[in-house]
């Protein structure tokens, strides 16, 4: 076990999670966006924030930024305002659901017009990523249909690897294009990429730079997610995550609240494939959004969820669990793993955090810190920011 | 047969349902709200509105209100305008869930006098549905929390029952208080009344004017819901249905969209226990909006789906279904099901319909009439209705 | 802390699950039951295994039975043989659904005829209870239909209220009639008790001696079966648990092997109302078979899961949780809540068992013992129970 | 219309539909499994059946047979009593969930040995494919895992696709592999192909000749299934339905009597594609049992329900469809399409099959026809038919 422990710390140390600029913001539901003290105005401040939490966890050295909300005129000063504070710049984040050009579909509209703008806002994705120096392009696309015979369903498969086809063009060799699927909304008939088999159709059809992105929360009720984890392990196909969790419906709780156990398989099936080394290719972001509890807590309570699940599937004694799964013993593989499952690893993160000169507990550190109490008194006036800014 | 279908002219004649005010506005999802031309800007257009769609189908005599979006200064006036229009007003519906007091609940919530001001609110309908000649004060309670722990689950149905009592006890002889279930959303980990035996529950300790509200939007996937509409039936507590429907997630799609066949076994149970005529309590409403179909149009397409459905229902066979069913004929029972099912009852309402003096295709009649065209050129200025307005 | 560790210590002293006689026995899918070495040939070896599990879990000491597969022609001899082996009898469980009369029913059965033999069988399971010192007469509603039309629901809840009347009529003054509702299986379009409302309606009509069983993997995808919980203890309706869990159908695997988190939460409903105490009137059973796994090193691990689940509630810190709820700290509460169930409570359970001189681990005292290998090379000839017998 | 209706009729006639022999044996649940008077006893009473099926509907001329269940000493005499009887023998289907060496698995299983095994019962269905003229290898594999950690994901994946490699190898140029995939069931944590995903990821390493079949039963709730078809047909992947349907669990109802508008959705794609031809390489199966119903007529049934669907996808006036498409206007392409499902297509398939000499009602007149009198009477003693023989 010691070895174990040891094994872990030092992959635990090398572990980095990125965040999305959007969590900082106002969010909520259909219903009601409700606001909070202390949110940021403008993308500057958004970064600001998200440096805050790899201050307080030294986990989250990226920001994922999304276009056209984290729009500035000069994208140069933005990523030295990151590099100044401590963070880069992630994933470039495209927007293909707030236009009213959009309302039957961007990339697969039937309109080649709608196409070509949706097209040409990837490019100017690019350009932010070659100004920002990020080297993913996330594209989860939102089209659907919410009536039967709405549209025709593979007219708008070709439409779409068209489009892509166009975008993927415009890469730069060290780029990538992250493809996500979704379930369900915000159409509620079809969407255009629901599942990982047609996200991974299409990147199969695009290339080497093409790559899915998962995200947590985009799948029909009860489906096996870290089997599609291994699935695109196996194929080299896993692009990046996009933690956040879900009861039933939306994908915004934090990561791990819903099923700390279901993370816990996710995080054991990348750590068995050995894909947590950064080079592994796969980058672990969050896309999640706080609608009724504070933004920066919510960020370092998710952060701090993703290492402990980590941690965990770290410490599964992988030889006792592979003998045995080959000779049989079902009850004594299960408990191999539940072993490091009910494993308190907060020691472990807080050995970590400490030998890293970081605050053995993140999140109380972070509320006795009163940074909180000093954004909400200092960024008075002004739009807060939210989606749409 | 012909008897069948006598008996099912005389019926459908008779039918009504009532259509929601804000299925007039705009609508959307989180991500986007589609403006469209012709939208109300105020009460008085919502009802024109609605009475247009009464005047195209016969069948929606009545408007829902929805306080404080409904709100007027003069209240006997807008019943005025709905009689003038030749509709009236139905039920009145309460807002929990706009308000930022609201973030941590509103009847359930802790504290005393946000409870006391979402009593006061429905103090404020229920002056409304005086003054407008409504009977039924709709409640479907927006609370729930995001992440367990968040609040005791127990506690909170005490506040409930409690602040449900207060809102009783203010009711009228005549009048009704009708309870709507729903499964999620807007809060993500409970409801705090989430299924029919909750709603139902709190019906029973109110007393003899208090009813459940089944909206078929608001079930966990897979449900039966004619079971529960024949449960509530039996022991006489089904109030008022909010007719819409969903493949997955959200609840707005015209009803009989995503699954034309439930819609029917929903029907066949309202036939079988003799619960379509007007004096069974039964109130029958629409309760979806239209988030990028036209709304006249989508309204007509719902009274015309939810007359199909029962019309087919008023056509099974009864006699040869309760021999088939008491013969254990498992196929011969269900085909005489099917049979009505399988039957084009569109020349049937046509047949009403003109008897009525009313078009055999209300759809294709208002498409013809220009009116789509005359408000969007009439309504120009002005704030469009939507949710909150 | 060391408050609640005490606490929950002599709470955890005086839990008790009941292990169903069926575990011991072979079970499987409709595919394929799978046949195991050393599996008891009569209701006496189940029995003796059931004991097995309590000698070293200490916290196992009542074995539900099943008519008629544990029938045998001296009760008061079983009973005096589980006496002798430290365990008692619990709950007799009916069974409707192996008999060729059942195919369409059998308490809702369209024919008088079969519904009196169903009855006529609780009878004689009463009998059982009467002869075995049983309190609780456990019903199983396993009626529905198959299709739409194949029957009337509505008469079905008739049929069903009168023959419950006349089992209830049998009961003695000391006995319970607990109602099982199941979402779906052995029928498919309904499910005659398929929900808790269902079940609470009945047995609210039969009176004070009846109460509703949840089955933890009962119900819809995505249901909150903790709110459930919380509101049938709210009402004093909450006789019994059937644990076991599911990841999407069947219901048989290992109680907390599919959402450990799950369990959790619903053990925090159990104590936050104070209702593990043995006097609550909450029956704890098992109700799980083992299709791949060994049975008695499966129902050890169960009941491990439910105590461990248990120790975790049982160290929910009430005070700091309570306090962050009422201020409205929504990642407070949620951390008070998570503190436990990240807790490794596996030494605080060791530390029980072994100031009971029971071994520390039992999962793997039993694996040591011999004691399958014992049984396997004795219980050699004969037919190894399974469903039907 | 008229053009329309010619088209559909001249479609229709060229329909095939495949039927299963085990649908004419005994089936049920894990509870109970019914028998009924006139089932087969031997593979040529059931290939009998299936041609009673095919005289009285002219649409079934095909049937699919299982190995081991259907084997005999001379599948020369079987294909030549088909022949006889007016059918042709259709896919094979192997079976891998019956042997106890399968308990963890067949061509996934850790066990080379018990992997070998399965491919060489692969061979010996090929071997029946050469003798009885069928072409299609069909492979509905069962294996999976009930236990988090129970066995390793991707080396599953892995032994898999070396099995399939060995499998496929075997083919003969004119035969196709046909890979099956299933959401959950006979195991309940992972499936080894749990999705179209993961079928056509093995069938593209597989060749030209591994086809994907879709089984309509098979996916997690709400699962847009009419999407996987429009995809699998875009990529020339679909090589076969299973046909059945499932309100929650199992998957043995009668097609479209769960939901018959996806049905209608599904064979709206198909036509769209052009690929109801029988040149198209879709194979059309049923695959379903009957619990409660009885077998011949749920068969017709089964039939006339796809054939319903299919003419009223032959139906949708695809100009209307196509122009209100293009046009964004929602309703009026929703219209399109519901016109079409909203027709009583009834009649047209009663003048399709008495042009054809056959009843035009092929249900009533099967009743009528005394054969389900004639078997019952006729087929005494012997083992009826089921899984299992």
């Amino acid at each position: 076990m010691t070895d174990l422990r040891g094994q872990a710390l030092a992959a635990l140390a090398t572990q980095t999670i990125e965040l999305p600029s959007w969590a900082f913001g106002n969010a909520g539901t259909r219903f009601k966006v409700f606001s909070s003290p202390g949110v940021p105005r403008d993308p500057f401040e958004k970064i600001s924030d998200a440096a805050v939490v790899h201050r307080f966890t030294g986990a989250a050295p990226r920001v994922s930024l999304h276009v056209p909300w984290d729009l500035v005129d000069d994208f140069g000063k933005l990523a030295q305002h990151a590099a100044d504070e401590g963070v880069s710049i992630g994933a470039i984040n495209s927007n293909l659901f707030q236009d009213d050009d959009y309302k039957f579909g961007s990339l697969t509209n039937a309109d080649p017009a709608v196409r070509a703008k949706a097209v040409a806002h990837h490019v100017q994705c690019i350009d932010v990523m070659r100004a920002t120096g990020s080297t993913d392009l996330k594209i989860w696309l939102p089209d659907g249909t919410n009536y039967p015979g709405q549209d025709d369903i593979r007219d708008r498969q070709e439409r779409l690897a068209e489009s892509l086809q166009q975008v993927y063009a415009e890469l730069d060799p060290g780029h990538r294009l992250i493809l996500e699927y979704k379930f369900y909304e915000p159409y509620f008939y079809t969407m255009d990429i629901p599942d990982w088999g047609t996200s991974l159709l299409h990147c199969l059809a695009l290339g080497e730079q093409a790559m899915v992105v998962l995200d947590t929360g985009h799948h029909a009720p009860n489906t096996n997610i870290e089997f599609i984890v291994a699935q695109l392990l196996r194929i080299g196909r896993l692009g990046a995550f996009d933690f956040n969790s879900r009861f039933y419906g939306d994908d915004d709780l934090i990561v791990g609240a819903a099923d700390p156990f279901q993370l816990f398989r996710i995080m054991n099936e990348i750590v068995r494939a050995d894909a947590l080394r950064p080079e592994s290719g796969v980058n672990f972001m969050l896309d999640q959004c706080h609608n009724i509890e504070p933004k920066i807590p919510g960020q370092i309570r998710s952060v701090m969820n993703v290492q402990e699940a980590t941690a965990k599937a770290l410490l599964v004694d992988r030889d006792a669990l592979r003998t045995a799964q080959r000779s049989g013993d079902v009850l004594g593989a299960n408990a191999a793993l539940m072993d490091a499952y009910n494993t308190d690893v907060r020691p472990l993160l807080a050995e970590l955090r400490e030998s890293q000169g970081l605050p053995a507990d993140p999140y109380r550190a972070y509320a006795a810190s009163g940074h909180a109490e000093q954004i909400a008194t200092e960024r008075i006036g002004g739009q807060q920011a939210g989606w749409g800014a």
